[in-house]
């Protein structure tokens, strides 16, 4: 059938509006909602493993789709389905779908996709945090670029990620999802994922929009005190990059509601902001019955139908996982109570959406689409590798490291012999088989204990449980305090276990009231210690821990943040020297296991002590801070001028040189402080960096162009404002360690700041 | 010297006014000013006693006064003089002031008087939290009467006190300063504070102006993150009430920024929102130091002339606790940079403020008033106990209590043998002689071991310390619980010594990461429980502390708030049964000792956790609970109406019997509940309360008379609303023991909220 809609040789808007005026009212509302078939679940256990049923969903799925559906959500069983089984249920979907189309219109097929594809046998990443420890954007962006590549080939359309909040409070539960807590280096990995998914033809989703990360004390989904100017500067600055740099094709809301409103009912961000200022032209979603919150958690709607007007108004497109409240909005409009046009709007963003991603070009049939293919090829493993090496942060090092050819070992921990512990709350296992005791992994997971016994095969290894994750029984701890003392060395290797609400450590609905290693880790740390072998101490986890009470008593400290399926064997690359660690910390570690919240991008009164408290708030190991078995030295800092015009640039540089005999990566950071301002400014932030790869001996010269709009804030009046005056740039190697400073002044009158120039800083390396 | 200004028939204003336009510039700058000859420090110890030696500091002095003078800051030597030495030094001070102003304008002589007036010898009333507990504006008005009336027969005229900060996080050092975490409860005692002192014409000052308490992780002086809804609907509102319904005379701005604003250059805050909407008229004046820290700490000023601009401009009237910045207003006029205009403004406040106070009567002396009472006879003695008494709160007992006429009791721990933990940190003693090994407390404080020995006169009562409150040294364990053993009962009492910056675990910049019991104090309680004694747990604290791991081993517990000179007898009363525990807490007591900031004050997402996080935020003891040796019941719920018109009012009420054959007094609170509004409301807050005396048997009827303007909420706009809907009220006994419940509609349209009638709720108490 040839109509306007289904030619893709015009554009997109004159497509979406032609089938729009073909559509009923039934018809557009149902392109609003989704529908989900969930495996089924298994009480607290989490959810049971699923094969593809749709004859057992049909009446619901009738209902919901009787005119047409906007989404099918996760085909793939939520992970629980393989390339073939979920591709043959998407399909069978799709058919669904098409048969109650009058116009055939399928829907986008949306997943997960946050540390990998969810879905059985796909390749599972390292966990976001770890992608801001890697400061890599060219890796962040090859990584998205697979998972869509992937996505694509079954026949899905849109990935439920990344995730942009800003860490604020350590004892969050979902902190492994985010990349830290700087809102320029979220900004910068976050767009480039975005880049690299939608290169592939699959939408990412920004979530949660906005301000999920600042819930009060840490717990999931309470409710948010931030004002307008900490909220602009902060949380909106990464979702502001990725829509306007990245392109992203989809928002989704934040639960907790921000000063009393909540997101999915807030028009001022869902529309005002986010396309009235930020020209964002895609579909926002409801997270998961979010629409349904605004009655039943937040009492701002008196039913249903008053959340889905709310909503819809707000700037709400389509409410997932399936159809709960928009199911009222044909009665809304036929009851006068909501304007057709309201409806309408949302409808031609989701018909846009759909003929962008082909879905209504003619002759394609989406009941035919994808294929079962392998989700897991060898090159996508090395890349998991490659990002894994890249992500892991040596803390602390008195020479222990690397240990090249030990002659005995003792590797103790829960997490040395936890593949699981790799995984990210949000990989399809953690997320489904969480409880799932022998559950299949569904991909290979060496574990470190394995991975270290394959990187010293003559070594003597003792590998010893000691205590688990989160059993309290500390049997176990007198085998491996024996262990530790018959070793040379002991690997003690704690942290988390990804879970959901509770059935874990770490991940959604697993927050924590202090920062002290789950369970009897810190027993067994002490023990081990106390032996007097010398102990390097390895993190796998998805929040950082107090380690005030161990660390200067470890001979190395190795922080390795969920690094995924090949995130054994780049542990024990690190633990050898095979591989020469340049992660850094996307966040701080903390000494002690309270006073949270805390961010580096903090003013004095939040950063010193003397004459104000008797509380230090600073981390033990700080934002930045990242060592190397290679040693590098800054110098040369210039910059091109003294006087900046106020719409003018100063280029920063300086020469990093490896004066070891080892080649390794060094990132260099770039600092801004604003010592004079209208409102109160962080002592610093980030505002540049660069991974430098550097032979030994060698150097180069890094060079950064920072406009005049970088230094703009959010003034009084809540305009985003470039004030004349000094401004002090450092240049280092953590936030804590930039020795490199200088100081420039803009001149002129206050001005309002540019468009786009305000938020990136190009950087070039060149060899010197 | 007769003159319209000195002429007490005449209008302030017309004097103020009249006096203003004498005044040179120097003149009138000198009016923003003051001078504090301090107590000599001796460096970490805190102050040292100092005499009066006004010769010593006499070259600064006559610079700061060299025209005159607005303030003369705290003349008592912060505590360290006695009232005669007092006396004496202010009329000199007062002489000084006088030998340099041209027109004879003597200063106002501002002191610190939260628990008492700070001077040697004057009473010590307990601690801001524990007013707090006793529910009583009666006791805490005859309280600060006193207090004005001793400040005002010395000579002085304006004390910087009550603090209205709404509490939000535990760790804060200060919460002993506040009256908890409720803005009705504290905006009532604070209303009664400030007419009690003001009957006795001493000036009060509401601090700290605003949101101090809400600084990040509770630490003193850091950012406070909020949003505009929350800020006004939780902290502005006891600062409202105090002003509009108190007439207080002065407000004192907050140290700490509130999202990247210090409120001592807020002008919104200072004047638009003070001046303008709530219609103050008194002066506003600097917390100490605070217009440096615009410059040292905030970053939003250059130097101390462009702090000393901002702030005036803002509004601040006058810079304590000596002239720092205020030095350069006069250039600043010289060279243009600011309009006399706007130093006239706050010039005027001054003047009438004095005028006010009687300072510029004609034929009063300053040199000549005041004279050397006794500032602690046995009528504030009396008062001091009675306060004491009914803020005691019994949190848990199972019968164990009242020990009438115990044989054998262990007195063990810190605070029964430390005289000086019953004193705030803004005691004379605590602020002053923190540090001095064996400091005169100067009126005497029997210890609870001491006043137990009085109680019980026939019992064998064994003492030990135990372990001290922050000394780690544990070995007098062993003796406390040779001693429980020994013992039918063992009273533990364990909690703060209040101190200065780290100089004691609670009080200004006494800040904690969690809420465990300081020092080694829980290895006490752990040691004496064990014993199998049974042990009652008395806290004397300034603020809680986690008692998770104690209370359901614990036979009784009793919660003392600081409860000053007379909380001795106080606490032996209630254990002894001559006193019936009558007090309620203010704030929650938490089950563990992180989770902060927390407060019952939550929306349905900060206090549940179904689905949401695995942690329940939840305090182990509520807002509002305190048990009696008394029971009583609640029934026979009333309201006078279902539908309530838009501007009316409906009454609730309902009976309060004593079911007990012993007379005592029960705390009659009523809260509400708002289902379904435009914001995310608290589940429920605390609109009405009465404190009922009922002999064993009585009966009376509390009737809380509620206006639809009670149910006002800061809408999305920002404007204070009226919103139509059901409204769901409970009279109980503690905010999660309410078990009366009924409802009632407000009708009509979405309206602005009254003015005045939106602050209080009225309630008669009749027997029946």
């Amino acid at each position: 059938m040839s109509t306007p809609w289904t030619d893709p040789a015009r554009p997109a808007d004159e497509r979406a509006r032609a089938l729009l005026a073909e559509l009923t009212l039934e018809e557009k509302a149902g392109q609003l909602g989704s529908y989900w078939l969930r495996p089924e679940t298994d009480g607290e256990e989490g959810f049971a493993p699923m094969q593809s049923s749709f004859d057992e969903g049909r009446d619901t799925f009738d209902a919901l789709a009787a005119h047409g559906l906007g989404h099918i959500t996760r085909a793939f069983g939520s992970g629980t389905l393989t390339p073939a089984e979920g591709v043959e249920h998407l399909r069978t979907l799709q058919k669904g779908v098409l048969s109650h189309s009058r116009l055939g219109i399928p829907a986008i097929a949306h997943e997960e996709c946050l540390t990998g594809f969810m879905a059985a046998g796909a390749t599972t990443y390292p966990a976001a945090i770890a992608w801001g420890a890697s400061f890599s954007p060219e890796l962040v962006r090859e990584m998205a670029r697979r998972i869509g590549r992937d996505m694509r080939a079954v026949g899905t359309h849109l990935g439920l990620s990344p995730v942009l909040d800003i860490v604020r409070d350590y004892r969050w539960g979902r902190i492994e999802e985010t990349m830290g807590e700087d809102p320029y280096l979220t900004g910068v990995l976050a767009t480039e994922y975005v880049s690299g998914l939608q290169e592939s033809r699959v939408v990412a989703t920004l979530k949660h929009f906005a301000g999920h990360a600042a819930s009060r004390a840490g717990r999931n989904h309470a409710p948010v005190s931030i004002g307008p100017r900490e909220f602009r500067d902060i949380d909106l600055i990464p979702f502001e990059m990725a829509i306007k740099l990245g392109k992203v094709g989809a928002v989704m809301n934040s639960y907790a509601d921000v000063d009393g409103v909540p997101p999915a009912s807030d028009r001022w961000l869902l529309t005002d902001l986010l396309r009235g200022d930020w020209g964002f032209t895609g579909t926002v979603v409801s997270d998961y019955w979010a629409v349904n919150f605004l009655e039943s958690m937040h009492g701002v709607a008196a039913d249903t139908k008053d959340a889905a007007i709310q909503s819809l108004r707000a700037g709400m497109d389509v409410e997932l996982p399936e159809t709960n409240c928009f199911t009222t909005l044909v009665d809304a409009v036929r009851e006068g109570a909501l304007d057709e046009a309201d409806l309408d709007v949302a409808v031609e963003r989701v018909l846009r959406q759909k003929i962008e991603l082909g879905l209504l070009d003619e002759g394609f049939d989406p009941t035919a689409d994808g294929e079962a293919i392998d989700l897991d090829p060898q090159d996508n493993r090395g890349l998991a590798r490659e990002l894994a090496e890249a992500s892991i942060v040596l803390l602390a090092n008195d020479g222990t490291l690397p240990l090249a050819t030990p002659a005995s070992v003792a590797v103790i921990g829960p997490n040395a012999v936890e593949a699981r512990s790799h995984l990210g709350c949000y990989s399809f296992t953690n997320h489904v088989l969480a409880r799932l005791e022998g559950g299949d992994l569904s991909v290979p997971v060496p574990t470190i204990a394995e991975s270290l016994a394959a990187e010293w095969p003559d070594a003597r290894i003792a590998v010893e449980r000691g205590v688990d994750v989160l059993d309290p029984d500390v049997s176990g701890i007198e085998a491996a305090v024996a262990a530790a003392r018959a070793a040379e060395t002991a690997i003690v290797v704690v942290g988390d276990r990804a879970g959901l609400f509770g059935t874990g450590t770490s991940g959604e609905g697993c927050d924590v009231v202090d920062l002290s290693l789950p369970g009897r880790q810190a027993d067994l740390v002490e023990a081990v210690l106390e032996t007097g072998t010398p102990v390097v101490l390895v993190l796998v986890t998805g929040r950082p821990y107090a380690l005030g009470a161990f660390a200067d008593r470890c001979a190395a400290i190795v922080q390795a943040f969920m690094p995924g399926e090949e995130g054994g064997p780049a542990v024990a690359g690190v633990l050898s020297g095979r591989v020469n660690p340049s992660g850094h910390l996307p966040i701080g570690i903390p000494g002690h296991v309270g006073g949270q919240p805390g961010t580096y991008l903090s003013p004095r009164l939040a950063w010193e002590s003397e004459g104000v408290s008797n509380l230090d708030p600073r981390p033990l190991f700080p934002f930045g801070h990242g060592l190397s078995y290679s040693s590098f030295e800054l110098a040369d800092l210039a910059l091109s001028a003294q006087e900046v015009a106020p719409d003018g640039e100063v280029e920063i540089s300086a020469r990093i040189t490896n004066t070891s005999d080892r080649d390794g990566t060094q990132l260099v950071q770039l600092y801004l402080s604003d010592p004079v301002a209208s409102v109160v400014r962080p002592l610093k932030r980030l505002v540049g960096f660069a991974r430098v790869d550097l032979a030994a001996g060698a150097s180069k010269r890094v060079t950064f162009r920072l406009h005049a709009d970088r230094t703009a804030f959010t003034g009084r009046d809540l305009r985003r404002i470039v004030e004349p005056g000094e401004f002090v740039v450092r240049v280092g190697l953590s936030s804590e360690d930039a020795p490199l400073t200088a100081s420039f002044t803009i001149t002129g009158d206050v001005r309002e700041a540019g468009e786009d120039r305000v938020l990136t800083t190009p950087v070039e390396v060149v060899e010197v």
